[in-house]
């Protein structure tokens, strides 16, 4: 049997750190979406026959989405990334004008300039907090936490209705303690809603915990799961169901789609199906579950996060022993993002461009400006040698 | 070289009248979009090697779907589906508490909840008008044209600031005079916003003379033309770019993804792409190039939809002479969508389940109840037959 690794023809010609952009896909993957469309073709693609195949197909892609998140099914939404399901959920909230949206100063420009726009339109106040600055290691989870939650505390004012905060920092690449900050929300007057981005954490990080206790937990499928581009999920929590309103509304947001319900709100579906729009591509579900399930094959999300971290750590004190680069934690990493600075007459932007003339693929990131490189299980440990090699010749100026 | 036809696994085992559901995908279509998956994992998936694959792949589809559209590429956004392109524009226009939203009594439900929704938010009101009971056939289109207009200007009021009007009717299948209806409403002192779902015209008739006169126009890839599900398109005005703000806000609506801009207006693409959200999925752009490319190789736009009324009126011919039957149009269909009333003790969705035991695929509509069948290129005159044979044994009783 072929390594998870092996399945994968994107990293049989390149050096590749870039899990947390796009994920490989693996080819059994492909396989799976291209059988999955021959048999949409082969029973449909608009007939009786195909009907049962494809509610199949999305039962159980949600029944294996919500168990990972631990929510049960109809608190688990399809969406086509993580970006609509962060932002479709939050234009229907009960939110009012002159309450507050607080945002960490780590989130996706996306989501912030949603925020910001839905903000102008229902005249809202937005205020920042910062996790930014705060960088432990992974030995200093407790500190890290309380830190947090005191940048949180100090962020937060009665009339904040909405808080933002991702579950691993897409820049830091450190995991946000989510469930004390849900905690803390809950204790507060305003009861604001928690929005947690995990882009970066699902296929990563176990999530069960963070997701059930989050508002909106918003993922997608083709970064660390592996999946492929142009599907993702969304759980939310009862509350949500009972109290935001969808707006990018279409037939799957119905009970009915082929006749008016003269009632606006008994039209939508009572479950998450009401934040799902209209027609997407069917065959993604077979490559998520089958990326899914290769991963599982490797080991338990815990065995698989402590690989990754081995990995990354290895990468972390390599960086550190070296001359002329800054990582940006403090101590060894909690997941699989290292960022880093590198003293180099060369900008982040040029860096990237020299090691991919290598075949070697990191990315440059804006806010702060450095180098990101992301360890994966399918990550070797030659590839982590290799990139510290590299980097060390373009701090020489040998490359 | 095979035809269009034989190139469908969907047609190899099945009559099929449901295009207007979703149409069969080419095979070669389907290669296409297995080998952009391909080329993406062998340049990426996430690398300066691919960028350039991904910008041509989008630039070239998009450059291809607004030369169709008969606008400017600056003018056409990619979306995930038909409803996507109809409601998104709509949540960011400049439009107020009392303005009125003009919905026809045609248009999918979806898009009329979306509407409810948005005057629910906004505090508009919302009027329909009729266009369901108008039904001239192909050689009274004036008359039909005349008896739209005037049931358009006896709905429209002087608060009225959002029309909402298929190109190409779902349930009757008449085609609507976009063009004069642009015209009528350009001259109205309110100057409302012209939203037309050309989910049943795209890939079907020649639509730039509607896309190029409509503010929004809101197109599917994946039922007439053939295409794969999950990509559509929307072609939006000029006055729509200016004047609309985007909602569903993402990477791909901004112009730097990676830094926050200070002023949220200048945040956002000066183009249709401020109506486009995050990650899709690229291959299916192959895809529909793909299948566009194929069903050019089969004539053009007027000499296809030629053949379309040729089967389509053969079929409204023949149900004019069953017994038991009434075709929804009083004449010969503009295209090829064709609905009727059965007498028979069935209902319609019983019907559509006999005649699918008998592997020949009809669908049933809500409003009005009926039947539908569609006829497209690939359709043959003995599937034609076949299905009024099948519908003539269920009059008498003999299915």
């Amino acid at each position: 049997m072929k390594t998870l690794r092996e399945e994968m023809p994107a990293l049989k010609n390149k050096t590749y750190f870039n899990y947390g952009g796009q994920g490989p896909l693996p080819k059994l993957s492909l396989n799976a979406i291209q059988r999955s469309w021959l048999r949409i073709q082969e029973l449909g693609p608009f007939t009786n026959d195909v009907w049962p195949y494809i509610a199949k197909e999305i039962s159980s892609t949600r029944g294996i989405l919500s168990d990972l998140c631990g929510v049960p099914s109809n608190r688990l939404a399809l969406t086509e990334n993580v970006t609509s399901g962060c932002v479709l959920p939050i234009w229907g909230l009960p939110i009012s004008s002159g309450e507050r949206i607080l945002i960490s100063d780590c989130e996706h420009p996306g989501v912030v300039a949603a925020c910001k726009e839905l903000a102008r339109r229902k005249d809202l106040a937005i205020d920042f907090f910062s996790v930014q600055r705060i960088r432990y290691g992974l030995k200093e989870q407790e500190a890290k936490n309380e830190a947090i939650i005191t940048s949180l505390e100090k962020g937060i004012k009665r009339k904040t209705r909405l808080v933002v905060l991702s579950h691993l920092l897409w820049n830091t690449g450190q995991v946000m303690p989510i469930p004390a900050v849900s905690k803390l929300l809950s204790n507060h007057p305003n009861k604001p809603f928690l929005l947690v981005d995990a882009a970066q954490s699902f296929g990563q990080l176990p999530v069960q915990e963070a997701a059930s206790s989050s508002d909106i937990f918003a993922f997608t499928g083709h970064k660390w799961a592996c999946g492929p581009e142009g599907l993702g999920g969304l759980a939310v929590s009862e509350r949500i169901i009972e109290e935001a309103n969808p707006t990018l509304i279409g037939w799957r947001s119905l009970k009915n789609e082929e006749i008016f319900n003269e009632n606006l709100q008994d039209s939508f579906h009572l479950d998450s199906r009401r934040f799902e729009v209209a027609t997407s591509c069917i065959p993604l579900l077979a490559g998520l579950r089958c990326s899914l399930e290769l991963m599982e094959k490797e080991g338990s999300a815990k065995t698989r996060i402590k690989l990754i971290r081995k990995l990354s750590t290895q990468f972390w004190e390599k960086l550190q022993a070296l001359e002329g680069v800054t990582p940006l934690l403090n101590g060894p990493p909690e997941a699989g993002l290292v960022s880093f600075v590198l003293d180099s007459n060369y900008s982040p932007k040029k860096v990237v461009k020299k090691l991919g003339e290598k075949n070697l693929w990191i990315r440059d990131l804006g806010m702060p400006s450095c180098l990101r490189a992301c360890f994966h299980i399918t990550t070797q440990e030659e590839e982590v040698i290799a990139l510290i090699d590299a980097l060390q010749n373009i701090i020489k100026g040998k490359s």
